[in-house]
Parts: structure tokens; C-alpha cells; sequence
């Protein structure tokens, strides 16, 4: 595990070089920088912007001590004087981003940075790390609870995500996205998020017979869930039943299917559990599901009450990263912009408004300069201000999780699809086309 | 971040739930967990084991804080009795793994624990998580670096990798699997890996110039590499050519290229410096590669003397995720298996020998019970026992570098290509399959 202190020191070392030399040379004028994606990846109608309150939770803190400043003047690169500076060094500028659940599109800012440029530069690897882990899970997550729509889905993914960090903050991207609890106890307790969980297929091997293991746990954890499909599920099942009609007195909650046929499984099983009058003990899956098969065994009514969901989220194995990046688009109240590559960026400093109809359905947004007025919601907000944390600026759980559903569910309906939607409207404002016509045209070595 | 004190609670709920049962039925007798996985995802001809001597450095370490018990008394599931017990936890079990670097086959133990039940059963997420990253990402790296051949692969990939966990433990792992340096200071100088970086785009457009950048750098950083591509890359690298010879005590090491058509550029920057006899400038190209890019360039011979890779490794997009399994084989010295899902699975604690030829070349091998003898080098050896690390179990890295070339260079040629290979040779010992046989015949309920 890294250190908590360590934190300043995970960077990339060209940042701490392009750093030294803007400190040398005595460039100190604001830049201002915008994190966006030129594109959606392929499954997605949008993504769900997160990470950006608690990336800059992190960077109000961000501190070298004498033990990195020793590390970094090993490899040879930094003058003394430089080193000296950076073990003052203190983020002093300011952050706007939307707030965290913010359904967000191609080319629109999840968040802008206007400081000294070196401060501004130094934050490129943070910012994008932690604003691209949280957006890439949180917005697989929504499609498999979008999937799932009344039913809860739990987060079994922490043994397949990518590191301890990414199980821990994933789970808080999990909760703005609609889950409903996680199998991790340290991120459910720090999340805010139920934490829940049962029995694995080892537990029942570990008896002589299965129905020795079930006992047991309904003894020490009354109201439990039953995993039945270690040998022979449907025989497991009625022996249940057959133990319920016996002992009445024993609560169980639900029975877990974790391979095999599901649907069928369910089914069977949901008609055993009927016929004997347990209607209240519930059915459970999970085994390899994702928002495809979910949506696909409630088109069926197939009776499944609730989903654990694993690797699908815990990996967001179709779309494991987003292109990200983080760009300069004002230095010293110049606009700047890369051209070499074909690949459109906006100067710039950046507001995007979103605009609803009157049943407050979202019709589109327009991508506007800062200073522009356009009907709509702004999204990008004070979140930081000389380098502190506007008291305010970030919410409860509770008011993001309300803030991003509010958001998600004013979408069109097709977005909200597993299907790809129809693009959702978002237009470029005529002074942003003139300020990029102008910039390609005055292009320093262009 | 997590605190590594907080590491204990990383752990899913029902690990602890079944570790009470087990406490509190008085179920002590030995188990074996094997950590293996069933099938390799598409585009991978082998894995490369990783992670599990990280994970038992952990492990050795695991203790639960008062602060940890009073949170999980809060979760109303567990009794006063079983958290004193918790409070007073040391694992003291036997950890046997295949060292780090191993390539490693379906069906085939990375690594198996021998503990109290209770011990090994707690473990499973932890386990699962460290050596499911670390070898995701080591598979993936491998292939790149095979694809690059004697031409040096840097890490690019921390901010798209998931979380700071992930960018920190994968860098090791990308050690082992051969890369020649990475981006990233904190990971570079705790896995003895080179730290190396330039410029970004946006160093370049803060100046009216470009050329006023590279001379910046080239000052403060002799021998530097030139990012080329920000404006008009055959225009930036003429003019570098010529800012070289009329100020020949300059040094350049390197120009990169980062967009657009690699090889087209490459072709002409190599030309362009050749010309002017700056034949010892080399060239480096970033910008999306993975190994089946870094394959055409370099059939294409194209003059690119080093990659820098991202995303591709750091997200290890094509396979972010590994079917890892942690399952009990043995209990109170009877073999256990699941049987009711169809897949298959080898009761047992085991072994594994990996057979070579005469010159040394791997040929195929022998999964076997571990009181078997095979010809070839077993493969899983002790790591732990009695919950102490074993002096002189984990190697230096340059011992685990060693290693894991040794082995990656004895497979099959196939295997090392970017190819889907023939399946390399893996065959069950008699004993095992009678051993599944006979478990088969008297599983419990079955």
C-alpha cells in the first residue's frame, strides 16, 4: 500500500519537471486546464461524472515532506532551490467541476483548474487517476441499476477490481450510481453503503452435509440468505423446505444461485418456495451477471429479487478506461489549443448549461466560454478557492446520490437504455467556434 | 486512501460471517484453498503470475485495531466473544506459491494456503485481490514488451490505471514483466524501476514559441527528449535540426512523437535528423500503442527506438479482468470439490511440474497431488509457514527479473507471440483424476 503521505510523490515525473521549469523561468501567470473526453466509449450513452470533490479533498492537502524531497533530489533532476520551494509548495488555486453524478458528454469540462501553471501542471496524473477511476465505474454501474430498475444490486466486485484503492473508492461511485450495498466492509462503512453478505460455496464443502452449513449460519444470523448451489440445487431447496416445515421457528431470508441455468434455477425454485408457502423468502443471483443479462432475465419476469454483480462492475470489463485529458486552454488570458493531431479541443475557460423543458426533461446542453449566459443549468461550480475547499461545495451522500438521480432520470428515455441512444444534443457556442477559429489562426509556430 | 492500518476491514462481510460460524461451531482442522483460474481470456497464451509474494508480506502483518472491532460490533452481526477473538488474530497458517513471474496455465494452483478453515477462509478477498491485479497487469505488459523486442517499453499508464494502488503495485509488476522504465516517481523508486518523463502538450503551447520550450528544457535538462508533435511535427523537428547546428553544445536525446501517423512521421523525423548527421537523436513514440501496434511498426521497420505505453497496460483493456478462483480443495484432510455448476474442478492439495528438454525448453506440465513426484521443476514452493515469511522465500527483484525471463524465454516460440497459440501441455496426474472421481462419488449431499 502507498502511504497516505506518499501521495505527492505518485505523479508523473515529467509534471515535476515541466514544474521546475516554469519555476526557473518565472512563468507564474494563471492557466487555466480542462478535464474532458473526446469520445464516448463504445456502450455508453453518457458518462457519470465522479471523483472530482474528493480528488480535490486530496489536493488541499497535497504537501512534500523532507523524506520525498531527499527521494526526488536522488534522481538528479531538480535543483536545490527548486526542491526548497516545492517543500512549501501549497495549491493556491481554484477548481470548478460538477458536482459528482453528473451525467457528462463528449468535449464538456467534468472539471476546470485555474491557478499559477506550475500548481495547475503538477495536478495532471492526480486528477485524471482519480477522475477516471470513479467516472469509468460509476457509469458502468448505472446501466447494471438502470437494468436492474426496482431490484437492488449489491457490489461482489472487490476480489476483481484493480487494487485496494479502487475497491474502496469504487464503492462511493457505486452508491451516487444507485447500488444498493457492497460485500467490502471498510468501503461500505466509509461509503455510507450497507454492507451485506453470506456464505461461500466453501462454507457448504466445509460440512458433511449442506444442510449442517445452512443450519448453522440460520442459527447465528437469523433472516439469512442460503447459497443452494454448491451440489444439487433444486434437492438443496426442498430439503430446505422440508427443514422450514419441520422448525418454523427458523428465519431464513433468501436463497443465492451463483451458476448454472439461472433463470430456470429461479424459477424451479420460486415454485418450490410457493408451493409450501414461503413466499417471503426471496431468490438472489449472481455469477457473471451484467446489465445485459439482468435486463435480459427481467424481460423473461424470471422471479429474481435482488443481483449480486462482481467483475463486470468491479472491472467495467467492456470499457476499462476513457480517453481523459487534461489540457491547457488559457495561459496568461491567452487562449491555447493543441492542432497538430486532427483531434478537436475548444479553448478556453468553459461553462456548460443544461437545459430542460417544463416537465424538466433534459433537451440538451451547450458548451459555452466562462463568461457566456445561456438558458439552462450551469454545471461547473466553485468547488475550490485559493486553494481551500468552499465550505459548502460539497454535499452529503445523500444530496449527490439525490442530485445524480434527479439528473439521470431527466435524461431522454433512450439514454437511459441499454440500446445506443440517438446522440444527446450538445452544441458548441459561436463565441467558443470564433475564439477557436482565432487561436488556429494566430497558432504560435503553426 | 486507505489506510494500511484500515487493510484488515478491505475484506468481504461474509469472509468474516462464515470465519464466526467456524469459530463458533469449534471448526479448526486444517483446510486448503487453491487459487488458480479455469480458462484464459481471449488474446493471452499464458499468464504471468504476480502478487503473491506481495500478498503474504501483507498477510504475515494482518491484525484487527480496537478501532476496527468497535466498527464491526456496530454492524450487529458479530459476538462479543468472537471479536475479542478477531482482536487477538495472527494468521499461522502455510502459504506454498509459484514464484512471482511464473507463466502460468489453466487449472494450475498460483498459489494454495494450508490453515485453520477459519484462517484461509479470511483471506480469499485479500489474496484475490493482490494477485488478480498484479497478474492482469504483468499479462498484459508482456505481451508489449515481446511485441517491442530489445526496443525499451516505459510505463505511461498512471492516470488511466484504476486508483493509485493499482498505478503503484502495477509498476512492479510491469518490472517483472520487462519494462524499461515508468512515469511514475512514487511506484519507479519502490520497484527499483527507472523514472523517466519529458514534456506534455501543454508545456509547449504556454510558450508563443515552441522552440522557446525545448530551449528551456534543453538548459534545464541536458540530454532531454522533445515532444514535436504539438503544432507541425516535420516543421518543429527542421527547426530543431537547425537550432542544433548553430548551437552544436546543445544536447538532445530524444524527439517524441505522440499523435497522428507514427510510422509516416517516424520515417521522415529519422530521415530529417539522419541528413543533418544527428544520427544519434533517437526517436520515441506514445500515443495509444499496445502490442499489436508496436508489432506493425516494428515489421514495418520503422525507426522508433522506444515506446511509451499507457492505457493499454495500465487498464489492460482487452482483459482487464481474470476468472480467479479461491476454492476449498481439502478439509480436515478429506478432498472437497463443488460439483453442481459443470465446471470443472481438482480436489486436493497440489503440485506442479513444468518439464523442459534438453536445451531447457519448457515442453508441457504435470498438475499432480502434492505427495506426487514428476519429472520437471516442481513449481510451488514454500512461502510461509506457520505465518512467518521464510527467510530467503522472496527473492531480490533482480533474482524475480531473472526468473521470470528465464521461464517467459523457455516457452514454447508460439507462446510468445501475439498469436493465439497452440495450447501448451497440461496434463492432471492419474491420482488427481481418481481422486476426483472419488470425491465426485461421495460428495456429501450429492
Amino acid at each position: 500500500m502507498i502511504r497516505e503521505e506518499d501521495l505527492s510523490l505518485v505523479i508523473d515525473l515529467y509534471e515535476l519537471a515541466m514544474v521546475q521549469a516554469y519555476w526557473s523561468e518565472g512563468m507564474t501567470e494563471t492557466a487555466t486546464f480542462s478535464l474532458f473526453f473526446r469520445e464516448l466509449p463504445e456502450h455508453r450513452n453518457f458518462m457519470l461524472a465522479c471523483g472530482q470533490q474528493r480528488v480535490a479533498e486530496v489536493i488541499e492537502n497535497l504537501r512534500f515532506t523532507s523524506e520525498q524531497i531527499e527521494q526526488l533530489e536522488q534522481l538528479n533532476r531538480f535543483r536545490p532551490d527548486f526542491l526548497e520551494w516545492l517543500q512549501d509548495f501549497r495549491f493556491t488555486g481554484s477548481i470548478r467541476a460538477m458536482p459528482e453524478g453528473t451525467p457528462v458528454y463528449p468535449q464538456e469540462p467534468l472539471l476546470e483548474v485555474d491557478a499559477p501553471i506550475a500548481e495547475a501542471q503538477m495536478l495532471e496524473s492526480l486528477v485524471m487517476n482519480y477522475v477516471h477511476l470513479e467516472t469509468v465505474l460509476a457509469s458502468k454501474a448505472v446501466r447494471v441499476k438502470l437494468a436492474a430498475g426496482d431490484r437492488p444490486v449489491i457490489d461482489f466486485g472487490m476480489r476483481r477490481m484493480h487494487g485496494l484503492d479502487a475497491a474502496h473508492r469504487g464503492v462511493r461511485a457505486y452508491r451516487l450510481a444507485g447500488l444498493s450495498g457492497t460485500s467490502n466492509i471498510r468501503a461500505g462503512l466509509d461509503a455510507g453503503l450497507g454492507v451485506s453478505g453470506t456464505m461461500a460455496h466453501s462454507f457448504v464443502q466445509a460440512y458433511p452435509d449442506e444442510m449442517d452449513a445452512f443450519k448453522v449460519y440460520a442459527r447465528l444470523y437469523p433472516g439469512t440468505t442460503l447459497l443452494v448451489d454448491t451440489y444439487d440445487t433444486l434437492r438443496a431447496v426442498r430439503r430446505i423446505v422440508d427443514w422450514l416445515q419441520e422448525e418454523p421457528e427458523v428465519e431464513i431470508g433468501a436463497i443465492r444461485l451463483d451458476s448454472g441455468d439461472l433463470a430456470g434455477q429461479a424459477i424451479e425454485c420460486r415454485h418450490i418456495l410457493d408451493e409450501a408457502g414461503f413466499h417471503d423468502i426471496k431468490i438472489l443471483a449472481s455469477g457473471g451477471l451484467d446489465e445485459y443479462r439482468i435486463a435480459a432475465l427481467r424481460e423473461q419476469n424470471v422471479p429474481i429479487d435482488g443481483y449480486g454483480v462482481g467483475t463486470a462492475i468491479g472491472a467495467a470489463s467492456d470499457a476499462p478506461s476513457l480517453e481523459l485529458a487534461y489540457k491547457l486552454t488559457v495561459y496568461a488570458g491567452e487562449p491555447r489549443m493543441k492542432n497538430s493531431s486532427g483531434k478537436t479541443s475548444w479553448p478556453g475557460a468553459k461553462q456548460v448549461f443544461r437545459e430542460s423543458d417544463s416537465d424538466g426533461n433534459h433537451v440538451g446542453d451547450v458548451i459555452a466560454g466562462i463568461d457566456e449566459e445561456f438558458p439552462g443549468t450551469p454545471l461547473l461550480r466553485p468547488l475550490m478557492q485559493q486553494g481551500r475547499l468552499l465550505a459548502g461545495a460539497i454535499g452529503s451522500m445523500e444530496d449527490q446520490e439525490d442530485w445524480a438521480w434527479e439528473q439521470i432520470l431527466a435524461l431522454p428515455e433512450l439514454q437511459r437504455t441499454l440500446d445506443q441512444a440517438p446522440d444527446y444534443s450538445v452544441t458548441i457556442s459561436e463565441h467558443l467556434k470564433k475564439l477557436q477559429a482565432d487561436t488556429l489562426a494566430s497558432v504560435p509556430s503553426g
